[in-house]
């Protein structure tokens, strides 16, 4: 079965001889060059491979499609008439040996350079074991065509065809030989939209005739890929033939071997190796060098009927090729390719970044900063220009506007409505369009921050206590901040970022997030002291109790002078006593109003159900965010309408929660918005005066509040910079560390100045706002996600979204109709994410999980139980402590206790092992930064939505 | 290396020569007799293998354990000092041929006699490459003491020492011999804990010795296994040792070949195979039969780092195994071994279940049943004397209790509380004990059930439309009903039951669960009816303002004469009007009272709050259990603790909402609970009248609702009957299909005459009954489940429990205090559970989910989809056929229809093919039950739990 050796030596290349017999798992490879590349058809990363099985009686024998490849396998359910999901495939290892065996023997041509079916067919037929009748009988089968499985698709595929098969770079003759009817047919397959220009096929074919007497294994390796009629169902031209026929057989022999001929092709490397081959004997080392490299199993292990999940990231193929092929794809699917941890963190910037590097002279980052984006200005509108600007600048609206609100409505609640959700909307599109104008990191989104809102209220606290004006105590806060912080990017301490490690972080974060909780329940909890329940039991003179309101008229006979001269306590008092008086009705307060009457008795206070109905808006609020937040990893409706609903889940609970209200037209309590244009607080004008009723000494004393007040401003502003900034982004612009700094110093001015929020760049929203604004791969394998391209770096979606937000101001009447229990329904749901998205969470779950049934974290097979316990214990107690202080009179300083956080990180470092240290909280060391990586793969997702946070903003 | 010849005759076994040499994967393996397994050490199913591998710089190596197999690896992760979870080992192929390569060119000893280390260390030394210093350092290293990892463990193992190593059938001499300091610490594993008596172990050592110039491989297989010091973490005789040294390297090697060799022992049917050999050839023989059955997976199919979990279900290793050392392993789990359908059911009876063929004769079934049945007798209540019938007792009297309530109060509900919980506790018991003691399958629990209920409410329904006396009218039902149970007994109808495919339980289970989740949302709805929500904007003169009441006292000077004559709804109503009266107080109505006064107004009905506190209890009852039902899947606290809490969710969702409700003390609405021990209705005796009010021919026209009861009856029992007697739960005792019906048919009749309600099996409870009282292996292997060993039939926990039924009706003052909202959401829970738990919703699901996200369903690789959605398709119009017949007056004719489904069923073989009926309604067919097995392992947890049900009991 042997070809004559010349006919192989004529489809020898001889030029490439010297890279031959490279088929061994040797990591260094002879390097082809780029245009030799292009040549031998490795040029693109895909190739199509489909297994086509003769099935049908005997008589009645049909090529049909029964099986894909790209990077895995699709198997046809041939009942179901369906397409399974993209899967690992499982052989068996004498499968492999028994194609291995068969082509030891059989045909393989390689550079071959056939133009047709026939012609190939031909040769194949010309094999010395078949008789002439049997030689036309094996022609005829081979030239029958193929029934594919294609899944009907829209036809505005059909339009692409020339363009596509051109971009193919394959001759036009080859061209017109695939233009037949049946074309129409293979651009519906949707598989056709996803596959790159370029790409290659490889077809499989498999058979049982039962005029064979011997087997039948034929390889063949075009040197141009040639379009053979309808071979595949996608019509490419194709670069490998793989033809395995035989005499009828027990059991399913012929369709595994096809099916290892097909996982051997999609296999880079193998590709790689048979393209180079000369000799039959190059391909079967090639064969071998993928045998070194598969993984067994033990019988048992898995059961073949199940189809093994893709793995999330693609490692080990990309590894293994050559490097010249790899530039493409040495990251897993783009933004996650550098070392960093499971919340996205980088907690020390790289060595190289520029950005962060001393310059040690005053100002000398900033006007790096300056220098280094002021070429990019044009660009920075020019490129926005593009359909997903739309779609993002309506995603980060939404959450603005939705943070505006929530934000504003506890502002006004921490402040008695001193500043409010006016304020709020005003302050945010004026300092965020300055922002995105001016910033060195325009993708940054300032927002109200958790950290600044739980300081401003111990401020505000502060000066209520002291009897203090507070706009003007605050102007000079903000003054002092300021100042601070233009001292700090004077002197560059943005590059001191690297001492905050997770540690700080998390302690900062699940304080913050502590907070917000206790604040949501305690607020609720206030709402029943205000609206209280009616308890038949505990009723009495409390005020508690629904019974005890009388309508009085004043009109006829001035029966009401009797009651002159007492207050109003009194008289309810006095009327549950001694009633005597005529012209008194029992209607209720509002329609006694509306005839004209006076409502008096202690029961007129009570409002009934309020109490109940504000928890239920409560929880439904709390409970329809968190579910629609995680309706996107859902099965059900296609993944762009579950990511919108998961993007938009924030929304959708405030309209839920208002809709609700809005159908029972109860009287809970609503968010508090003038009904004009003017500041919440109605005595005061926009600007805030210099001094108001303080002390001239105040603004100096302030200087200490600001001092502390000037760290946190530090801390939440550079973390949220390093984390947009990450590598893995791969921004082209640069960030501008110092300038954002600068701004969000002269916008802490601005807004004081103006008695508005104050404002800090937000995680969240920002980097939601970098996520709308990824450029992906159009085209992509079954099972693999889309490769990232990079982040579409302009200032122009950033600013269009304050504008938006500007012009919001004018729907602010509206939002009185939001009920308070929906915003702390919301911000309870926000402090629960945000705990519960960081390490220190999930290490404190671990202390109630026997070791049994703890997940396989990497950090649990790197370090000792007992240890890990200890450090969240540590964590704990920092916590608590925290807590205290903030639950103190000297609350006020609770910045300071958070710096304090790196000193006792600091201090564990005594106590705690480097290595313990760098699992638990330093970032990842190098060597595991493989391993870490790929678990990493899982937390994409994760860090694409806005609310699993690091620290609540 | 290769050892000389004679000594290797030596240790060969002439005796087994003719067995030898069946290496290959040819399924007829010779069949060794039962005392030559036990001699050859193939007896025990496991063998423990431990990896020791020489640690630590050249000057200062160790022996340390690193990995240990059974059925799956489990590695050491060094830093941390714990235990992976046990996981499927993944090699890569060239660490299985160098392996190979290595026993090719080294010492294998088989059948090998040495009794202690030292003498196999000489053998081991005496090879030919090493020189005498080699030997002597060799020599030494082998017997250095390796360091295990023990997780430290109670103590009260060191007392079983002596058995088990007795149990263990392995001479005294080698006890002795283990019996050393260090065995205390080995006895402190859990590990031992689990392991059967009789398991032998195997150690593999690796390791680096730089004296060495050559690779040294020693393959050792015992005659007899040996005790060999503390070779292995547990002290097991040893049947295999393996040895793999060499100088130093690079990489992983050694460690590699160390593990392959360990997964190669782990294959039992390797280890078979390495027992019968004789020669070195026929062990790498069974090296390459292991070779032939591995799956193989592609570079980059998975990551070796990656640690994939054990598969369910151990089909493929135990098909492997020669058919006689299968027995006790053929089935996975034991209980789901022979074919049903992912919710247990299964449609047709075994054809050779004696319990259901017909015997031709009147009352043959039952004569036949009760001579099957009589002899066990004695026995039933014997094997109950062990500890586990205590927490079973437990476990089934609280869900005995929570059902009576529930379906007590559903009753009393659907009733006008003609019957009530009192009847329901009272009826529980004594039906359930007489069923228990006289009953074919005393496993079986007597409870309402949700199709009985709706029946009943129907039938209560009609005869208030009509004027009926219901209680005799009911009687009459009982009486024919039981009639005609009696007719389906002689006439052994039970047989039928095959007819009933899912299809029709599906379509019966369906409409149950809607009509509990209609219910209860109805219910709540008409409780704020009740209880109006006080609308500021709505109010007026309807009833739902709390103002308006007042509080008159009668006393002093007689002004209420004034009110005599009129109606209180007068008095009430021209209150509104005018008012000119002293002697009035604005207390609330209870006050008032108390006071001596009384309360006037239309607003006096008003109570506030309740409507939404129910809403709250009724949430919280449904969450609370729904959550609690699934904290079985969840992490934390041991296994037991959440079994338990998963067990008895619904009771502590009852308790839980009892405890909310009586923290508030709002008058919410309660249970009925007679305060004495007299019937709910508080006009009646206990035996019912045979007229009472209805006219004589009532008794014969009774037979026609009586008949539909029947149908009713007849389906509900017989199916739950037949889940109960499935062959995997390997009762010994049989069944008694026949028997049970007649009881069913006779304690329908006691309950009538008493006014009790009616009771057929609950699928449901008597599935939670078997649940707990299953026993099962104490030893299995890491990442195994236990083994099931059968059930412990008996009668006496069955009444006990009714026992304790009964005498909780001293309970039943305490009842009052729970809940109608809660009763109203377990109810609602109910519903959900059980329609959820149908492949129905599970198809309805796929509707809404595009094709790409379905899950790997087997009926969607075989049936296309189209079809599928065409048949829940005509499942839902059935559904809305039924529940449109439900709603109009012809409700009561509903049972009719249900078998109407049966008939519907039948047609559906012209519109679907015999496949796809096959994967979507009928049984599984025989060819795919292997595969469909496996899927339901998956689901064997759902089984165990009561909730999710077929139908609603």
């Amino acid at each position: 079965m042997r070809p004559p050796e010349q006919e192989l030596e004529n489809l020898g290349d001889p030029e490439t001889a010297p890279l031959r017999n490279s088929g061994s798992c040797n990591p260094t490879y002879p390097g082809p060059s780029e245009e030799w590349r292009k040549q031998r058809g490795v040029g693109s990363p895909y190739l199509f491979i489909q297994m086509n099985e003769l099935l049908g009686s005997p008589e009645n024998q049909e090529w049909r499609e029964t099986g894909r490849w790209i990077l895995f396998e699709e198997k046809l359910d041939l009942e179901a008439k369906h397409w399974s999901s993209p899967h690992v495939p499982t052989l068996s290892l004498s499968s492999i040996w028994e194609l291995r065996a068969l082509l030891t023997t059989g045909l393989v041509l390689l550079d071959c350079s056939v133009q047709s079916l026939s012609e190939l067919t031909e040769q194949v037929s010309r094999l010395e074991s078949l008789n002439p009748e049997g030689r036309e009988r094996l022609k005829s089968v081979l030239l029958q065509r193929p029934q594919h499985h294609i899944q009907p698709m829209c036809w505005s595929a059909v339009g692409r065809l020339g363009t596509r098969l051109c971009r193919g770079g394959h001759p036009t003759e080859t061209l017109s030989s695939a233009v037949e009817p049946h074309l129409k047919d293979q651009l519906q397959s949707p598989l056709w939209q996803k596959l790159p220009p370029g790409t290659e096929a490889a077809a499989v074919l498999v058979g049982e005739l039962d005029f064979l007497t011997q087997r039948l294994g034929v390889f063949v390796h075009f040197l141009e890929p040639v379009v053979l009629g309808t071979l595949t169902e996608v019509p490419l031209p194709i670069r490998f033939i793989c033809i395995i026929l035989g005499p009828p057989v027990l059991g399913k022999g012929y369709h595994e071997m096809g099916r290892a001929a097909a996982v051997l092709l999609s296999d880079p490397l193998f590709r790689w190796s048979a393209c180079q081959a000369s000799s039959p004997q190059d391909l079967l080392s090639a064969m071998d060098a993928f045998l070194e490299e598969v993984v067994v199993l033990p019988p048992g292990g898995v059961d073949l009927t199940e189809r093994i999940p893709p793995p999330k990231c693609l490692f080990n193929v990309h590894k293994r090729l050559p490097s010249q092929l790899q530039e493409s794809k040495d990251s897993c699917n783009g933004n996650i390719s550098s070392k960093r941890d499971r919340y996205g963190y980088e907690h020390e910037p790289e060595p190289a970044s520029k950005e962060l590097q001393r310059t040690g002279r005053l100002f000398g980052g900033l006007m790096q900063d300056i220098r280094r984006k002021a070429p990019w200005y044009l660009s920075d509108f020019l490129d926005a220009l593009d359909a997903q600007s739309f779609s993002a600048i309506l995603y980060i609206y939404l959450a603005t506007i939705a943070n505006a609100i929530t934000f504003g409505g506890l502002l006004g609640d921490a402040t008695d409505n001193t500043q409010g959700v006016l304020e709020s909307f005003l302050g945010t599109a004026v300092a965020g369009s300055i922002f995105c104008l001016f910033a060195g990191q325009p993708l940054t989104i300032l927002s109200s921050t958790g950290p600044v809102l739980v300081f401003e209220r111990i401020l505000f606290a502060f000066s209520r206590d002291h009897g203090l004006d507070y706009l003007p105590f605050r102007l000079w806060v903000g003054i002092w901040v300021a100042v601070f912080c233009l001292v700090l990017v004077a002197t560059e301490a943005s590059v001191l970022v690297r001492y905050f490690t997770r540690f700080t972080e998390e302690g900062f974060c699940a304080l913050i997030s502590l907070i917000f909780i206790y604040d949501a329940i305690s607020k609720m909890l206030s709402l029943a002291e205000v609206y209280p329940i009616y308890r038949p039991g505990l009723s009495g003179d409390t005020g508690s109790s629904p019974y005890g309101c009388l309508c009085y008229f004043q009109d006829t006979k001035g029966n009401i002078s009797l009651w002159k001269g007492k207050s109003p306590e009194a008289k309810d008092a006095a009327l549950g006593m001694d009633l005597g008086l005529a012209n008194v009705s029992l209607l209720s307060p509002p329609e006694c109003a509306l005839q004209g009457g006076q409502s008096r008795g202690l029961g007129c206070h009570f409002v009934p159900d309020v109490a109940f109905f504000s928890l239920i808006l409560f929880f439904a609020t709390f409970l329809c965010a968190t579910i629609l937040k995680h309706f996107k990893s859902s099965h059900f409706f296609p993944s762009r309408v579950r990511k919108v609903i998961s993007d938009f889940s924030m929304v959708l609970a405030i309209l839920l929660g208002c809709g609700l209200d809005a159908s029972l037209g109860l009287s809970t309590p609503k968010l508090i918005v003038p009904s004009e244009f003017k500041p919440t607080y109605p005595d005061r004008k926009w600007l805030v005066p210099l001094f108001g009723a303080n002390p001239w000494w105040l603004c100096l004393a302030t200087a200490l509040p600001a001092l502390l007040m000037s760290i946190l401003v530090f801390m939440d502003q550079q973390i949220t910079a390093v984390i947009l900034n990450r590598k893995e982004y791969q921004l082209q612009k640069g960030a501008g560390f110092h300038l954002d700094l600068f701004w969000v110093a002269m916008l802490m001015l601005l807004t004081s100045a103006f008695g508005l929020p104050w404002y800090v760049s937000t995680t969240v929203i920002s980097l939601a706002h970098m996520d709308s604004l990824r450029r992906e791969s159009a085209t992509c394998a079954p099972g693999e996600l889309p490769r990232f391209l990079g982040i579409r770096e302009q200032r122009l979606t950033g600013l269009v979204v304050f504008i938006l937000t500007g012009a919001s101001i004018f729907l602010a009447p509206g939002l009185k109709f939001i009920p308070m229990p929906v915003l702390y329904g919301t911000f309870f749901y926000m402090g629960i994410a945000a705990l519960s998205s960081t390490q220190f969470s999930e290490r404190m779950k671990l202390l109630l999980m026997p070791a049994k049934h703890q997940p396989d974290l990497l950090f649990l097979r790197h370090v000792r139980l007992s240890r890990i316990h200890l450090f969240t214990t540590v964590q704990l107690v920092c916590l608590g402590l925290l807590w205290a202080v903030k639950s103190t009179a000297a609350a006020i300083v609770f910045p300071l206790m958070l710096l304090g956080l790196v000193g006792i990180r600091k201090a564990l470092e005594w106590v705690f092992s480097p290595q313990e240290l760098s699992w638990l909280d330093d970032p990842v060391p190098e060597e595991n930064a493989k391993k870490v990586q790929q678990e990493k793969s899982e937390l994409i997702h994760q860090l694409r939505t806005p609310e699993i946070n690091i620290s609540v903003n």
